[in-house]
C-alpha cells in the first residue's frame, strides 16, 4: 500500500496559485528560490511538506505545492510547436485503445507532450516509437520527456513522412503531420491487424485528403470530429453560466482502424 | 514481441458494417450463428481470420470482424442508467492522472461502462473500487467487467453516497451520483494527498453545489467544463461538413485535488 | 393606437400544445374542425375569442390559439427544399442591413420561408425580388408568400444562376444556391455601391470558392460564421440544462460589401 | 428608384482597413482629418466618392469607404454596459415579431445599441419606448440613438423595473435587465393578447427565476436557446477551418407569449 509521502528535494513539483489559476512546475533544490509576481519562494519551505499543504512566500501570499500530474506535464512542456490539447488527448487516447503493455508509434514528435502521455499511459512495460523529420524538436521533446521521468519508455528517431516504421507489430499509431496521408501506407505495414490509427489535421482540406488516403490505404474510417470544450464559472453569489472567452477550434480528429 | 494472431473461438468479436456504422459485439462459439438485417452470421466464418478481414452474410453483404476496443466496450455495456460517453471519459482520464498501478475509487458504478475504462488503464497492478447503492447495478455492472475480461482489477460493494469508503491512500476518487456532494467528505478520507477527484454531473444546479461542497470541504478546483462533441461528414464528391445532428448534452464535468 | 381584437373568421390562427411543443397552423373557417392526436377542435370554438386564449379539444385537452408571428410562418411553410432556419436568418437580416422600405434580390427561392421574412421587414413600401431556376420551386413558395398575406412586397421570376437580373440599383443581395459563385458577377451588377451580399452553404469546399469569388469579383469579404443553437432544459424540480439533442449544423453564413 | 449617391459633407461614414479588420465611424466634415495606426485620412478624399471606393491614407495605406450599416452603428456605440451582440440581436428579432409599423417596449436601455436596431427595423411608422433606471445610461444611449439618425422614433423614460409602463398595448417587450422578473407582470399589462416577451439574462440561476416567473404571470415560455457563433477562417492557400479563439458566452435567450 502506497503510503503519503511528504516532497522531498530533488522531485517535480507544481506550485498552484488559485486567485490567479497559474502554476509554475520545477525541481525542488536545497536553498532554491523561485521569483513568482507574488514574491519569492523558498523551496526549503516545500520540503518535507505533503502534497496540498499551503506555502507562503515573501510577501505573504499563499500558493499550494503538489507533484504534478501528467496533464501538467503536457500543459509545462517547453513548446516548439503547437501541442496536443488535454480535451483532444483524452479522445485520442480512447480511439488509439491505448492501456498498459502497448507499442505505438507517433509520427510527428513535435515538442513531445502527447508523447509524454502516451508514455504514461502504456507503463513501464509498454513503448512508444516516436518520429519527427526535424531533430531540434526531438532534442527538445526528449528534454520534456525526461523531465517527466518517463525517458525508458520512449524509442525516438529521425524520419521523413512517407518513409518505412523501423518497428512493427505496434498496436497503434498516432500521426501528427502537416501531410498525415504521406506516412499512411507505411502506418499500414507497421500495424497489427485490425489495430487504430488515429490523427489531428487543422483543416478541412487536410481532412479529406487524410480521409481519402486512409480509405484507399486499407482503412476503415470509425469517426471524424472536433471537440469544443467550454469552461464554466461557478460562483457563489453571481451563479453559473460559460465563459464569455473561449478555445474555438484546435483540429479534425480522425479514427481508423486497419483492415486485411 | 506480439505476432497477428488469427481470431479463435471464444474470443469476443466485434462485427461492423460500414454502411450502417452499425456493429454487434459477440463471444465466437463453433457452430454459432448471428441474425443481422443483412442476413445470418456464420461464427465458423470468423474463425481463423486475422482481424479487419471481410465476412459474408448469408445473403451476401459484407462485415468487417475485430477484437473490440476498450471504446466498443463501453459503448456495448448492458445499460441500466447512463453512461459516460467517451468524450468525457477521455477528458476524465487525464483529469484523473489515470495510468498503469494506480488504486481508484469510484462511487456510482451504473451499468459500469466507465469501470471498465478504469480497469482497462490501471492494469492487471492496479485497482478499482467501485460503490453503487443498488446491487442490482452491481450485478449487472460486474456482468459488464466480466465481459470485457477485466473482473480481476475491479473489487465491487454495496455503499450509500455519505459512508465512508473501506479503503484509503487511493490515486484517485470518482463520483458519478445524483447528488456527488453527499460523498465528497468521505473522499477526502480516501484519497492521497494532493491527489485528484473528478466528477460529472447533468444540471447547473447540482454543479453549484458540487463546486460548493469541493471548495468547503478540503479541496482545489482546477478545472470545470463540458465538452461538445461535432461529427464530420466528409465526402469525396459532396465535401466537408458537420452533420446535421449532434449530442448537445451530456453533463458539466468537474476536476478538483485534494488540498491538506 | 392597435386595440385588441378578437380573433375572426378568415384570419391565419396558430394553434399551440405546451405540453407536446406542437403546433398547428391553418385559417379559420366557420363549421371548421381539426383533428389532432388529442381530440377535435372545433373552429367555433376559436372565433371571437382573443390571442393566448384557452380553447378545449372534443377529449377535455388544453390549446392556446396565437395569431401566427412570421417565424411561425417560416417553421410551417410547404417545404420542397431545405430552409433558412430561424437562427441564420436572423443573423443574415442583420448581415444585409435589412429594413422597412428596401429593395432586395433573393436568388434561389426554395421554399419561400425566407421570402417571407424579407417580405415581413422591408414592409409594404419596399420589395423583394426573388427568383429560381425552378419553376415548381417558385409556384409553391409563392403559395407560401400568398399565406403570409405578403404578396403584393414579392415579384418573382425563372432565372438560372448566372443570367442578369432583371433589377438594378438594390439594397442587398441574398444568395441561397448549390453553386453561390455563379451569380456573383451579376449580383455586382444589381446592387448600389457599398451595400451587402450574403449567402448560406453547406460545405467547406462551397464556402471557399464562394469566398474566393467574391474577393474576385469586387466583394470585401465582412464576415464568415456559423452559428449553433443550443435549446436548454429549464424545470423547476430538476434544474437548468442544455438540451441532449441538438441541431449540429445549418450552413455557413457569409457577409459582404460591393466595392468600387 | 434610389440612384447611386456620392458620400456628401454630413453623413456618417465607415472607414474599412481590410487587413486589419478594424474600422472607423465618423462624421463627414470639411478640412476634417482622422489619425489613424496607418497615416492620416483626409475627410475631404472622402467626399464626392461612392461607397466601397478606395482612399488612400497620408502613408499610402488603402481603406475602403462605406456608409454605415445598422450592424456598424451596433458595434460602434459609445459603451456603458455590455450591449446585445448582433448574433443574439437577430434572433431576438425574429423572436419578437419584429417588423415595420410596431410598438415596443425596451426595458433596460443600457447602451442603446439593440435601441438603434428596434428603431431602425420598426421604421418610421414604429415606435420604440425604452427605459432605463438610470438617467446618465439613457442620455448616453439617446446620444447613440441620435447619431444612428433615429431620434424621432424612440421616446425614452427613467424607469425602475417593477413600476407600470406608461404606455399600453404594445407589440412586443423586450426586457435586458440584471432582475427580469420584476418587470415581467407590468409586460403582461403593456402587451397586446398573444404578444412575444423576449429577454437576455447572463447565469443559470437567473434563466430559471425568469422562467419561472413567466409561467407565473401568464405567459407560455417558446423557446430558450444560447447561440454560439464560430468565425470561421478561409484562405485560398492554407484551407478552411473555424478561428482559434471564439465568445464563448453572451447570455441565454428566452422567448415567451402572453396568454389571456
Amino acid at each position: 500500500m502506497i503510503q503519503p509521502r511528504p516532497i522531498e528535494y530533488g522531485e517535480s513539483v507544481l506550485l498552484w496559485d488559485e486567485d490567479k489559476k497559474k502554476s509554475f512546475l520545477f525541481i525542488l533544490m536545497q536553498g532554491g528560490e523561485l521569483g513568482t509576481h507574488k514574491g519569492k519562494i523558498f523551496h526549503d519551505d516545500i520540503a518535507g511538506k505533503m502534497e496540498g499543504s499551503l506555502i507562503q512566500s515573501s510577501t505573504g501570499s499563499g500558493y499550494r505545492v503538489f507533484r504534478p500530474m501528467v496533464y501538467d506535464r503536457i500543459m509545462k512542456v517547453q513548446r516548439k510547436t503547437q501541442i496536443v490539447y488535454p480535451k483532444d488527448a483524452g479522445w485520442l487516447i480512447l480511439s488509439l485503445n491505448l492501456g498498459p503493455g502497448m507499442k505505438i508509434i507517433e509520427m510527428g514528435t513535435g515538442s513531445g507532450a502527447f508523447t509524454i502521455l502516451l508514455a504514461y499511459i502504456v507503463g513501464a512495460e509498454g513503448k512508444v516509437y516516436t518520429f519527427d523529420r526535424r531533430e531540434d524538436f526531438l532534442k527538445n521533446a526528449m528534454e520534456n520527456v525526461k523531465k517527466a521521468g518517463l525517458s525508458d519508455r520512449v524509442v525516438h528517431g529521425v524520419l521523413n513522412a512517407g518513409e518505412p516504421f523501423p518497428v512493427k507489430d505496434v498496436d497503434a499509431v498516432f500521426l501528427d503531420l502537416p501531410e498525415p496521408w504521406l506516412a499512411i501506407p507505411a502506418s499500414w505495414e507497421a500495424l497489427l491487424p485490425g489495430r487504430p490509427l488515429a490523427s489531428i489535421t487543422p483543416t478541412a482540406e487536410q481532412l479529406k485528403k487524410t480521409v481519402q488516403s486512409l480509405k484507399e490505404n486499407g482503412f476503415a474510417i470509425m469517426d471524424v470530429v472536433e471537440l469544443l470544450e467550454r469552461r464554466i464559472l461557478v460562483r457563489k453569489r453571481e451563479g453559473v453560466r460559460p465563459f464569455e472567452k473561449m478555445v474555438g477550434f484546435t483540429g479534425y480528429l480522425i479514427s481508423a482502424r486497419k483492415l486485411q
